[in-house]
C-alpha cells in the first residue's frame, strides 16, 4: 500500500481565519479528512502534518525517505525563503509534488519565485482545497 | 454538458519527437484521445485544438466564449512571450486552466516567467501527459 | 485625398467584451463608422484593419507603403511583445500615430514598455474611444 | 463655460531657443496664441502658465482645484523627477492631460519613465505644437 | 544531393526598402538567386522561403525535419522575441545555422539577444548579402 | 483592560552584547521592565516574548489572535527574510507596529528591505529603547 | 526651553482634501495645533513650517541650525527625490526625526526608498496625524 | 572681456558648516574672492550665484545665454536628481564645466550619476577649492 | 585548553545520503571522530553540533559567547537565507570560520550569495570532508 | 595582394586540449596552415598570431593599420572584458571579422556579452575550425 | 623639486589615429612636449609613460612609490576593467588625478564606471589635450 | 614528489606596503619561505610565481600542465576581471585551489565575484598568510 506525506507549512493551521478570497473556506481539519477519503478509494495511505517551524518540516521529509513513497508539499510562505527545506526535499527520490491553495502568481511579486519548484516533480497552484486531492491522484499514479 | 476546450500551442503537434525526458513519450494524438475518454466518463464533452500561429490560438479562445464552459490551455512557447493570448483569456471568464507537460521551472531560466499565469485560476506544470487529465477533472469541478 | 490606414491589434474585435472600466463601453464597429466620419468631415479616407495575427499586421503595414499616406496604429498587446511590427512600421515612411484606449501607464509594469513608440511619431493613450479621432485629426494634418 | 489650465513646466519658456529638430520651431508664447484661439472656438477658457520652480507648478496645480474644470500639463523635466507634482495632481480630481512636444520614447532611456502618466487619464506625446490644440480639444470633451 | 532549407523572417520581403546603411541594397530576390547558383555550384539544393508570420516560419521548420538535411534561418525581429521558433529549432537534428544580414551587435540593445542562438550550430552576424552564401558553404560542410 | 503582546525575533536576548553604538546600553530585561510600567500608567496589559525560532514567533502571533488586542514586533533579523511572519501577522487583525531599535536604513542594503511593513499599520525605527514605549504609547491609542 | 521645528513638505497644505484613507481626515493646521499644545504640557516650544519648493525647505533647514534644537520633518513627495534636503539635514547636528502619516511601504514601489532615512536618528511612519506628537514627545526626550 | 558665471547649487552656502574631511574647510566666500582674483589675473570677469531653489539655477542658466560667454556649474546635491538644469544647459552653446568639491565617486553609490555630465564640456571633481580656479584657467582657455 | 564549537546546519545530519559528486562520501558521524581525533593531535577540545532549526543554531552560538574560544560553521542552505545567524555570529568575539564541502560557486546562483562570509574571519570552500580538519588546524592558530 | 592578420587570444595555444566538445580537436597549428593553403587559393596572403598577453593583442592591431588590409580576431576571453583591444579595432578601419570557435551563445552567460561585435563588421560564431577558412574567403571579398 | 608621473593606458600612443571628435588632433607626443614645458615653468619634473599592457603600468606606480612625489593618470580603456591598477594605485600615497581627454560620460555606457576613480583624489575628463597641463597645475599645489 | 605551483597576482610584490589591516603585515618573501618549509616537511616541492601581468600568469597555468601535479593561486585584482586565467585553469586537470588573503566578502561589492571560483576545487579566503601553508596542506592530500 502507497505511503504518501502531506506536509503543510506555517500559517496553514490557521487557514480558516485567512482571507477567504484568497485561499477559500476550508479549514485545514476538512482538507485532511477529504485526503483521507480519496486516499482509502484508492488504496493509499495518507500521514497529514503541519508544523510552523521550517526545521520540523524538514525533519519530516527526512522521516519521509524511509517511511513513505511520495510527498505533497504545501511550502506555504517558506516556498520564497527555504533553501533548506529544498536541499531536504532534493534527497527524497520518490515523487514529489508541490502544491497551493492561491494562484501565487496572481499575487504579489515574491510569491512568484519557488526555491521548492525545481527539485519537485510537478506544480499544482491556485485549485484550492481541491488541489490536495487533485495532487493525491496525480501522485499515487507516480509511485512506481 | 460541459464543454471544455483544451489549446494546445506552438510545437506541440511535434510532441513525440521532441526531448522525451523533458516530454514523455507519448503523441498528442493520444493524449487527446485520453482526453475524451476521461470526459465521456464524467460526462463532459472536450474539444482539442493544436496551432503554432499565435493568433488563430486568441480566435479559439474569443470562440470559446460563446461555446465553452472552461478552457485548458498548454501555451507552449507563447507561455513566455505573449502578452496578446494573456489579453483574450482574460475576456473569457470561466475557469482557466494552463498546463505545461514539464516542470518549467525546473528548465531554462526565461521559462520561469509566465505571461498567462496571472490571468488563470489554476497552474499544472510537471504531470507529464497526466497533466491533462488531471485538469480535465479538475476543471469538470471548478464549473458552476 | 488622403489615405490613412487604422491598424488594430489582437483582441479589439471583442473590444465590447473587454474590462469597461479599462476600455469603455464602444465597439470597434461604433469606433470605425465615428472614424469615417470624421475622415468625410475633414476631407480623409480611412480604411479599418484588425487581425489577431502579428504578421497579418505586418502584412498591412506593407501594403501601406504604396497605398496610404499615413498609419494610425493602436497594437494592443503586440505593443509589448512584437519586434517585428516595429521593423514594420520603420520602413513606412508616412507619419505613424501609436494609439491606445487605456492609459497604459497606469496598468501592469510589462505594459509601460512599447516597441513600437520609438519609430512613431507620436503617441495618444488612454483618451478611449475619442483617442480615434483625435488621432485621425492629428495625422491628417501631419501628411505633408 | 469651461476652464482648462495649461501648465507648462522648466525651460519651456526658452521653447525657441531649444533643438528645433526635437521641439519645433515655435515658441510658447506663439502656442499660446494658438491655445487661446481654439479655446474661444469650442466656448472654452484657458489659462496658460509656465513656471521652472517645481513648488510653483505644485501651487498652480491647488489653485486648479477650485478654480478650474482640466488641467493640460507639459511637465518638461519634471517629468522623470517630480513625485512632488505627481502628488499634487492626484488631489486635482477632473480630467488631466499629460502633454509632451517630443516623443520622449524616442530620446534617452531616463525621458522613458513618467512619475505624472499613471495619475492622468490621458498621454499625448510627439504631436508638436499641435499637441497642445489636440490636447485642448481632447480634454474639454472629457469635461462633464 | 544536400537540401537545404533557408528561411527569412518578417520584413526581409521588402530588405530592397529598408534602411541601406544597415541592409545594404540587394533584395532578398538576387539573394535567393545567388543562392541557387551557389548551390549548383556545390552540388546541393535550397529551397528559399520568407513569412512574415511566426507560426508559418514554425511549419517550415517542422517541415525541414523529414525534407532537408540543413537549415540556414534569418529570424529578423522574431530572433529577440520568438521562443517559439526556438522550440522548433530544437527538434531539428541536422546542421543550423543562425544569419543576421546586418550586425546586431551594433544596432540597439533588445537586438543583442537572441532566443535562437542558443540552439543554433553557427551563428553569422553582418556580413551582409554575402553572408547567405557564406553560410551556404559553411553549412553543406557540416552536413555528415 | 487592553492587552498588547510585544514580541522580539532573534538575538534581542543578547541585546546587552550586541554593538552599542547601534543598539543602545540597554538590556532586554530592563526594557520589559520599562514597558510594564508605562503600560500601568496608560491602564493597559503588556506580555513580553522572545525567541530566536522563527516558528514560534509564528506560534505567539497565532495565539494573539484570541487573547490580545494589539501586537508590537521587533522582528529582528526576521525582518529581512520571513515571508512566514509577515503571512502570521496578516491574519491578526488588531493595530500591529513594527519597530526597531536602530535606523535599518542607516545600515547595510539588505536591512533597507522589510517583508513585515506593509503588513503592520505603522513603524518606529531609529529610536532605540525609547522606541519600545513610544509604540506602547501610540498603538494604545489605536485600540478602537 | 527646547525649540523644535516641524517641517512639512509639499502638497501637505492640501493634507484635508487628500485621498482618506491612505492620509486620514485631519488638517494640517489641527495637526500644526495639537503639536502647539503637546509641546506645552512638555515644556517644549515647536515652529510648524510647510512649503512646497524643495529649496525653501532647504532655508528652513538651514535656520534651524542656529535657532532649534531638533528637526521633525515629514518630507512628503521630497522624501523620494531630494538629495538636497539629505545634504542640509546632514549638516543640522540636533536630533532629527522622519515622519510619514501613512505608511509608505503599504504604497507604491517609488516610495519604499528614502533620501533621508540614512541622515535622521528616528523614522516614524504609518500613525497618521497622531505620528507628529508621537514625534514631539519622543524627540523631545533625545535632546540632550 | 570674457564673462563666466559660476552657478553653486543647493547648501553650498553653508559649506563652511559640512563636513570638513569631504568638502575642505573654506567657505564659498573665500572661494568667490580667490575666482574674483584669478579672473583679474586672467582678464576675465566673473559672476558668482549660489541657491538652493533649482528653479532659480535654471534662470540663471536662462540669464547666461545673453550675458556670459562660459559657466562653470557646481550643481551640488541637484546632479543627481535634476533633469531640468540638465536641459537648461543644454540650451546655453558655450563652454561648460561640471565642477565638485569632493570626489563624488568616492562616496555613496547614488552620488556616482549625474545627469549633468553629458551635457557639459569637461568634468572636475576632486580638487576641492582649488577646483574652481582650476576651472576659472581652463574654461578662460575654451572661449573662442 | 582552547575549546572549539563546531556547528553543522540542515540536512547534514543526512549528509551520506546526499549527492555523493557534491558532497563527497563521508557521514557527518565520520566527520565528527576525525575532528576530535584531530583536536586531540593538537591539544584541542571540539564540541559537534547539528540542527536543521535555524533558531537552535542561534541559541549555541549564543552559549559560544561563553563557553567557547572559537566557532567552526557549515551553515549549509542557512548561508543563503539567514540573516539571523549572521547577527549571532557577530557577537560572537572569537575567530570564526565559515566552512562548505562542496564549492559553492560551482553551483546554482543563489548559493554564490554568503549571509554569514562578511562576518566571519576565513572561508573555506569545496575540500570536501578534509575541509573540516583543515579549518580546524587553521582556527586553532587563531586563537590568541 | 592582400594581406590579412589573423589574431589569437589567449589559450588559443593550447586549443588541442581543451574540451573537443566545445572546440572541435584541430591544433592551432592545424589551423594555421589551412587558413595560410585557402589564401593562396585565392591569392592572399595571411599572417598568424597568437598571445596571452592583452597589451600584445593591441599592438599587432596598431600594427595592422600600416601593414595588412583586414582583420579576423579570435579574442577568446578577451572577447568578454577587454575594452582596451575594442578601442584598438576601432582605430583599424579595414574589413574586421570577429571569429569564435564555440558557438558563444550557448555556453555561460558572461559569455554571450562581447566588448569587440560592436566595433567589427561581422561575428561568425559556433563553426569550429572551419570558420576560421570560412572568415577569411568572406573577408577577402569585403577587402576594397 | 617635485617629481610627478605621468601613466598613459592603452591606444594612446595612437592618439592621433583615433576619432578627432572625441580625442581632439594632438598626438601624445605633443601633449608630453606640452608638459615638459608646463613642468619647468612651476620648477616641477615629469615624466611621460605609455603602454598597452596593464601589467606594466602596474609596475611604473610600484616605482613611483619611490621615486615619484605624484601621479597622473589617463589609464584610458583600463579605467573600465582593471580592478589591478585600481589596487596598484591605492598603494601609492602620494596625490593622484586620473584623466581622460574626452568625456567619458558622454560616451557608451560602460565608460561610465570606472574602477580608477574611488582612489585617486581628483578626477579630470573632457578638457581635451589641454587637460593634461590643469591636471600638471593642479597636482604640483597638492604635493605637500 | 608531488610538484605544487604557487601563482600570485598583481601587487602581490608588494603585499607588505598595502593595507595592513587588510593583509596582515608579512612579505611575500616570507610567505614564500614559509612555503618551502612547509613542502619540505610533507615531501613536496613548490615553485612561487608572481606577475603584474595577466598573460604571463596564463603562461605559467600553461607550463603546470606538464610540469606541476597541482596549483594554488592567488589571482588578487585578476580574480574579478579576468576570463582568460579562467579559460587557462579549465585546462589544466589537477587538484587548484584559489586563495586570498583577506575575506574579500568583507570588501568592496566588485571584490564579491570571483571568475575563478567556479573552475577550481577548493576556495581558502581570509586566512591571512596563514592561508598559504592551509592550502598547501590540503591540495598535497588531494593528489592522487
Amino acid at each position: 500500500m502507497n505511503k504518501i506525506l502531506i506536509i503543510n507549512g506555517p500559517n496553514l493551521n490557521l487557514l480558516h481565519l485567512r482571507n477567504q478570497e484568497i485561499y477559500g473556506s476550508q479549514s485545514l481539519e476538512q482538507i485532511s479528512k477529504d485526503c483521507s477519503e480519496v486516499a482509502k478509494q484508492i488504496g493509499a495511505e495518507v500521514e497529514f502534518f503541519q508544523s510552523n517551524i521550517e526545521g520540523e518540516i524538514i525533519n519530516q521529509i527526512h522521516r519521509a525517505i524511509t517511511d513513505f513513497q511520495a510527498i505533497i508539499i504545501n511550502p506555504a510562505a517558506y516556498t520564497h525563503s527555504s533553501v533548506a527545506i529544498r536541499d531536504a526535499l532534493e534527497i527524497f527520490k520518490g515523487p514529489k509534488i508541490e502544491l497551493h491553495l492561491s494562484n501565487i502568481f496572481a499575487r504579489e511579486d515574491f510569491r512568484h519565485h519557488s526555491y521548492i519548484s525545481p527539485v519537485v516533480d510537478g506544480i499544482i497552484s491556485g485549485l484550492g482545497a481541491n488541489g490536495y486531492t487533485t495532487a493525491l491522484l496525480a501522485i499515487n499514479n507516480m509511485i512506481k
